[in-house]
């Protein structure tokens, strides 16, 4: 049973289809220490979190094993099942006997707690019975239905076992049966449950839930549940010119109208996922690949509205990002696709997780004066349980296969074996990957000749070489996949260089919070200025000179990663004091030149606390 | 009855007494046309809106007059209270029949829906009766009985009707006999009843009144209403070591710790209103004088954080920063008071009303693309009544007295008597301020020989001058109060000169959103660039080359002001098409000269809509 990160096989409007998790394994510093982790520490540490603060307990109570009152929050039931998804799918990648108990464990819990007609959500039980479906916009009732079913797809692909694929069949059953084609017209308060549906469809066979899925995109914009963007119910999707509205709500949307374009080939929604794709790539995305401006809604702001000290860019939007991303490449393989889904996966969803691997951010600031720490867990914990199941994902997401061949997406030392043309082909990937730029893979086909290697070269890179056995391929172009099509012969190497030299980057002018202001770039990795390793000055003051960067492995630091250097002039604020606003050139603030080291922002806030910055000021005429 | 804006006279804490509203006459262009209209336009207006919205039905239907259920907010009470105050203030200027018509209608309307009681509050009557005082932190009860304190005593003073006074002191002895000492310990979760009391206490002598004030102030921090900075429940008030949380709560907590102060003299009050003021003005303050930087919460923010696209700036907030700074003046004589008063009137706050007196904004940013536009109301409407209430005292700000003699605050032609050492002295102001620095001052004193005149020097000013019938006085500085102390003769002549050269204003470092902006300043004003003045290129893509400033007066324009004009280098974004964030340099932007108009913040949005900023780009290296 193949363990693939959204199951395209049989849709007839992909491009690609997904590389099952088991058939790849990871050999890096990077990935492979990361999935350690979230089998080690993350999972266990989690699920001890989901017992402490009653969210199992709330299962054991609707299935009448214990008493007592419903706990937490109405969506609690979704964490659960997240994390279900999440140990499923990594699982799928390494057996761990602990991990694979306690999901046992919390499976048990949720399907007995399934009500005899097919419902099964823990608050609404008891007194609270006769509320089921009454209030669709804020009750999250088909948005835990949804984790349901994808923890239950992903529990089914990676372990086989059909217990909860059962339960969420019957629940969504029920589902149609409520809301399906002629019945109540309803759609959830928080997309979710559209993805999921389409992969039930996926795994099951039912065309029910496709069908289902489909009327849950096409409902919105209705008014059914009040109308408003933080909900996406201001416009028909389809409809939708600009991506508005609460940032996790807008997101999971366009992965579930994602997933239902590449059933349905509706051309309509093909335009509209564009449209606002671009809306967002182009107008309102952190450059950690996070998303949502505003604290208040959560929401996606206007138009190059990008506060940095206020950013929200919940984890969980920067994981919708990645998984909208990851759709969106599917459908095409169109690289640009790639890149945002790698800009997310490293940057603003990453930092969503503590090196540590067991405390977590919600909200992700791109400059902090050091009071914002990460948390072991939150009353709305929608954000820990999320970032463990992208990790999970990350082997299904390397690679993927065409009808012309294999593709690489991402790059990291493992090996892979990918059945492709009715054969298979090994493939062992050889980098030190984003550290490095190099990457050798080696080529092993078995009962296949002639087929494809589509090598992606990310949009960030300025000059890259790609070289099979030591001859130049011609046609690779940053931003784009190039394609080695070839007789492959066991031992054939292909060779990859990306500049990864460092850069800085500037934004739109219409980014005003950003005018004055460059962030650093190392290959994948958007870098930020953190207090602890710039001693001498406050990092907020610090402006940087241009053409003074350079990258330095530290092997001891944050895990080993790649620090940036350069020079930057340092500012004297002390002439500011007791001033906010002065006349142009009264306050003459002292300079001095100094060095500074940059981390990737995902490493931050893993030491003592203190200032932050991404958009560094940029130096110009200081003396 | 001298109709004052804060009745300090008996006060032993303080150092000036202010001039009654009805010895203060205006002849300028800038105010007296805004009196005009805020009594023939504003007060009638928003008396409609209170009859068609409910606000008036309110105090009927608890009168027993009409029946149907409460209408609107549960504070709705109090935008008739402020409408009276505004009313009343505005009558003590100039009687007009119709307003004084209204105000008595009203008056009649709040008179009868008191309980025998004392009791009044229209929302907790009938079915609501028994939530009275259930929910200090949520329902307002005693932020309504304040604005009705407010308007009691401002009624009284203006017209000397009794009738709302009278209806005040019974409900304050209510008051008093719940949460007076010994009493239940309670506190409101909306300040305001505490410089109200103070108020009251002046206006009737009953020392409870200030007591009660003084209880309230320190109840605060305790935990009695949840504790949370939203609420200035977080630490008790002296203890406050920042200025945090709902921006107009906390300010209006300083206006009653300030009223509190001046009576009790306790020193640890001004300590801590000193500590609250130097954070305000050093670190949260928009150069408006607009307070608060976050929608969430309506929350002043953290030190620095002024972000202007996103700016909350409650133009309620902007009128307490008023209130409070005249309260500090009253207090200490400190002409940096004064200044921040200035500031906040001219610019934070009367950007809250339209030019054609019926229109307002409740969030005032300081850079927009055009969508942000001045509604007639708004559900929660407490933002109309108040800016209405602080065009009515400002014939009240202009002018105090003290021991030594007059003080001059705000410029403003106008002629005024002023009694003082017991005698009197008639001023009369010739100037076109604030479109000119120029300001003749006649002397006309009345049995009264040796004075000084307290001549305000703006902080914001470079090169002052005073004279005395042609004789320069030594001794001024900007920032502070040039004393002017001679044997004052009929017909002597004060001849003032700020300059007001339009100037650039930067800010401390620290505020990121500024990075690379100015700011244009013209005298008290703060000016912005809008659209419509600068047709040919996006404001927003401008970058003012300093030194090239000019200002111009526009008879014609937005009810005549003067512009201020100067060259800019207009970046042409083309080249950003489709870019969010590119390679340094990767991107080049093409720049030409053009010329740009600015024009004083408080005007914007006024005419068709289009992009509007106030830190415009500075240019660097455009060419």
């Amino acid at each position: 049973m193949p363990t693939v990160v959204v199951s395209v096989e049989n849709s007839p409007h992909k491009l690609l289809n997904p590389v099952p998790i088991e058939n790849v394994r990871l050999n890096d510093a990077f990935w492979a220490p990361r999935l350690r982790m979230l089998v080690r520490v993350t999972l266990p540490s989690q699920y001890k979190l989901l017992e402490e603060t009653g969210r199992l307990d709330n299962f054991k109570r609707a299935a009448g094993k214990i008493r007592g009152p419903f706990k937490g929050l109405v969506f609690n039931d979704s964490d659960v099942y997240k994390w279900v998804e999440a140990a499923s799918f990594a699982l799928a990648y390494e057996r761990d006997e602990e991990v694979e108990r306690l999901a046992d464990a919390a499976v048990k819990d949720v399907v007995e707690a399934q009500d005899a007609d097919g419902y099964l959500n823990t608050y609404f039980t008891f007194e609270q019975k006769k509320e089921r479906w009454s209030n669709l916009r804020d009750l999250h009732e088909m948005y835990c239905a949804g984790h349901l079913f994808q923890a239950a797809v992903a529990r089914h692909r990676a372990t086989g076992k059909r217990d909860l694929l059962e339960a969420a069949v019957k629940f969504a059953d029920h589902i149609y049966g409520v809301f399906g084609p002629d019945r109540r017209e309803g759609v959830d308060g928080h997309p979710e449950v559209e993805m999921a549906l389409v992969e039930l469809y996926r795994e099951t066979g039912k065309r029910e839930y496709l069908e289902l899925a489909q009327i849950f995109v096409e409902r919105r914009g209705r008014g059914l549940i009040g109308g408003s963007p933080y909900h996406l119910d201001h416009t028909p999707f389809k409809q939708m010119q600009e991506l508005v509205g609460h940032a996790v709500r807008a997101l999971y949307l366009c992965c579930g109208a994602a997933d239902v374009y590449m059933e349905n080939g509706d051309p309509e929604l093909r335009v509209a996922l564009e449209r606002l794709w671009q809306d967002l790539v182009e107008r309102k995305m952190y450059v950690t690949g996070g998303v949502g401006s505003r604290h208040e809604g959560e929401a996606i702001g206007e138009a190059y509205e990008l506060p940095n000290e206020r950013a929200y860019a919940e984890t969980c939007a920067a994981v919708a990002n990645v998984m909208w991303n990851w759709r969106m490449l599917l459908m095409t393989g169109e690289a640009r696709f790639a890149d945002v889904m790698e800009l997310a996966l490293y940057n603003g969803a990453l930092a969503g997780i503590s090196l540590s691997g067991d405390l977590y951010f919600y909200v992700n600031p791109l400059a902090d004066r050091g009071k914002h720490r990460r948390q072991p867990w939150f009353e709305c914990a929608c954000c820990p349980p999320n970032i463990a199941r992208l990790i999970a994902y990350v082997p299904g997401m390397i690679y993927t296969t065409s009808e012309r061949g294999v593709w690489i997406h991402l790059y990291a030392a493992s090996t892979a074996r990918i059945n492709v043309h009715g054969g298979s082909v090994e493939l062992t990937q050889r980098t030190k990957y984003p550290w490095s730029g190099f990457v050798e893979i080696e080529v092993k086909p078995q009962g296949i000749d002639e087929f494809s290697i589509f090598v992606r070269i990310p949009g960030w890179t300025r000059d890259s070489k790609v070289e099979v056995n030591g001859e130049r391929v011609e046609g690779v172009h940053p931003g784009s996949y190039a394609e080695v099509r070839r007789r492959w012969r066991e031992g054939d190497l292909l060779r990859i260089g990306f500049d990864m030299g460092p850069m800085l980057l500037e934004s739109h002018p219409h980014v005003t919070c950003n005018t004055g202001r460059v962030a650093l770039r190392y290959g994948p990795l958007i870098y930020c200025l953190e207090q602890v390793d710039n001693p001498d000055h406050d990092v907020w003051n610090l402006a940087v000179v241009p053409g003074t960067l350079k990258a330095e492995y530290r092997v001891d630091l944050l895990g080993g990663v790649t620090v940036v250097k350069g020079k930057a002039w340092a500012m004297d604020t002390g002439a500011w004091k007791g001033k906010l606003y002065a006349r142009l050139g009264e306050v003459e603030a002292k300079y001095c030149k100094t060095d500074f080291t940059a981390i990737p922002y995902y490493a931050w806030a893993n030491r003592e606390p203190g200032p932050m910055i991404v958009w560094v000021r940029k130096a110009g005429s200081e003396k």
